[in-house]
């Protein structure tokens, strides 16, 4: 019996994919120069499906990295000279924070408890602060900040940027990128891929920072800095040979749920969270992690119990189904279920089956 | 009918990867979290599959990155306070440079003639050089430098760290690294995979420097800096989610190597290098743009010709080969033919022929 992967990412895959692969790799479209007329039009053709998924604006650049974490690393060496400000409630958030510091940057921080969201009216940022970083979707503790707040950061902030780690929010979610500079995620948790990619989206005018700060002496990075990927943007290229196979599947699996209905999709991922949280909040020994409803993350559900962990996980994989432990601190004290447009309503009936059972 | 891929990377892949990543997709190791023990086998078992290929010692860790570029930065980054040195007889050997100014360092050169060798015995390599960079196989120009030579370095420089780019050399040539600290290739090339992953081998006593270098404050990167990969090495884990399909397929196919046998494969790749060799030797008007033949390379054989490139490529794609136009300044004077181990004897044949009968 093949297993399913309830996961928060990596997780579960396409069906279709291994077909989509082989079919490519037998048209050659894995063999051609990442500096030739067919790749240009691969990469084309993902940056036309993903940006019509996802609603991003022509402004912006689409640019493609190895992972959400070195996302990370090339937001704050291409637009901050000293100061960041994060907003960290999870270990995620914190990891941004992190590698501001290891950069030799100086970020603040404005921290609340993990599984917990933030006060954006209140929250004083700095003045001198150049980008604010806010993880929209924590995937450790399952807090989906209300995405009305992450805009009004920049309605107050006008003259700051604003970087969203979307890492496990979309496609579920719909942004509105007049508010957001610069987002990223990557392709193992929403688009049922296997891992190797991360997808940035950075506003056009973001590139004059990284310009200024070059200009400056900054070490902004080199063959992946901003104007380098914008360079390469421009001409339906990458900096380097990139993940042709995962930029290929990315294409082909966004004109997938297109194709199926972007509605229905979100409604689907609506029945199977509620399904999932109203279960939970009845169930004896294992309730959902985040108290505040309106906080609640419909694509990354966290659980905390006194239960076994491993045991439970133990016997859910035993019977079929694959679900994450907790992150960090958290490693014996959550389960975290991944609730993807992959995972299909009938399997998370089958899940919830299972506890019931036990 | 499918083209045939003889460029020299991105290149034809091995027929059986298409069945390999069905087969692995549908048994879950691409669903599978990177911190879990499946993930660890997978890891480990690629890593013994390639150190045995290639002879890489017990005292190396094996390092997964994104690209033989991103390798490049890293390098530079983990054990360069101020000073590398580079051996340039191509564009990779340039563009090491190049990364080195642009993570500020202070780097110094040789520079020769591209298509032709080095003095390694002459060479004035100053004496406060941390790091040593030669490009082993330049795919831009067709030489491969003698691994004497490369040795004789280490040799006379015990002090200095020595990275080899060996990007296009593995798994035809064999490296002693008794005489090499860190070596990268890339998948797509004599592994006959589709891109998306760099593999670094470093030695474990390379730490030291880029702990010092944390010590003194300088920065040495985020997530992958030397530190975490090897923390992460010492687990059978990965700094981040990686490409999981690529580090699967890398040790399927290496197996497949050694299966068949890598002595076998040594002499059909200096069979069918001798055939390409032989007969542009004696064409009127298409010739082997490196004239020594000592260092001519038997992986990336580089062809110059007054003829109209693109027209001559136009007509051997249109009777089902693809080969590559030359690099930079040499994109319309060259033609770059990949000789791996995926490309078969009767195809070089079939492809000498087509040229004959032009």
């Amino acid at each position: 019996m093949n297993k399913k992967y309830f996961t928060v990412g990596p997780t579960e895959l396409f069906p279709e994919i291994a077909d989509m692969y082989a079919a490519a790799a037998a048209e050659g479209f894995f063999s051609v120069s990442h500096r030739s007329k067919e790749f240009e039009e691969i990469l084309e053709a993902t940056v036309n499906s993903v940006t019509t998924l996802l609603d991003v604006p022509e402004d912006f650049y689409v640019f493609f990295l190895s992972s959400a974490t070195e996302c990370m690393e090339r937001i704050i060496e291409n637009t901050v000279e000293k100061k960041s400000f994060h907003f960290i409630n999870g270990y995620f958030a914190q990891r941004f924070f992190d590698i501001a510091s290891l950069l030799k940057k100086e970020p603040a921080f404005v921290k609340t408890d993990f599984g917990t969201g933030f006060d954006f009216q209140i929250t004083n940022i700095p003045d001198d602060t150049e980008l604010i970083c806010v993880t929209h979707n924590e995937t450790s503790t399952g807090v989906a900040l209300p995405l009305e707040g992450i805009y009004k950061i920049k309605k107050q902030h006008p003259d700051k940027l604003v970087a969203v780690d979307i890492v496990t929010s979309v496609p579920y979610y719909s942004m509105d990128f007049t508010f957001i500079d610069i987002a990223f995620f990557s392709v193992q948790k929403g688009f049922g891929l296997p891992p190797g990619l991360g997808i940035m989206f950075v506003r056009k005018s973001v590139l004059e920072k990284s310009k200024s700060m070059q200009t400056k002496g900054f070490n902004i990075g080199t063959y992946n800095n901003f104007i380098k990927l914008a360079a390469n943007a421009d001409k339906h290229q990458t900096t380097m040979t990139p993940n042709i196979p995962a930029i290929y599947l990315l294409g082909k699996i966004s004109d997938l749920i297109l194709e199926r209905g972007v509605e229905t999709m979100r409604t689907e991922t609506e029945k199977k969270a509620n399904l999932i949280y109203n279960f939970f909040d009845k169930h004896d020994t294992i309730k959902p992690f985040v108290k505040d409803a309106e906080l609640r993350s419909k694509t990354t559900i966290v659980l905390e119990t006194e239960l076994e962990i491993q045991k439970v996980l133990e016997k859910i994989d035993y019977n079929g189904f694959v679900l994450s432990k907790g992150y960090g601190e958290y490693k014996d004290k959550h389960i975290r279920i991944g609730n993807f447009p992959v995972h299909r309503q009938e399997d998370v009936s089958n899940l919830i089956y299972l506890f019931r059972k036990f």
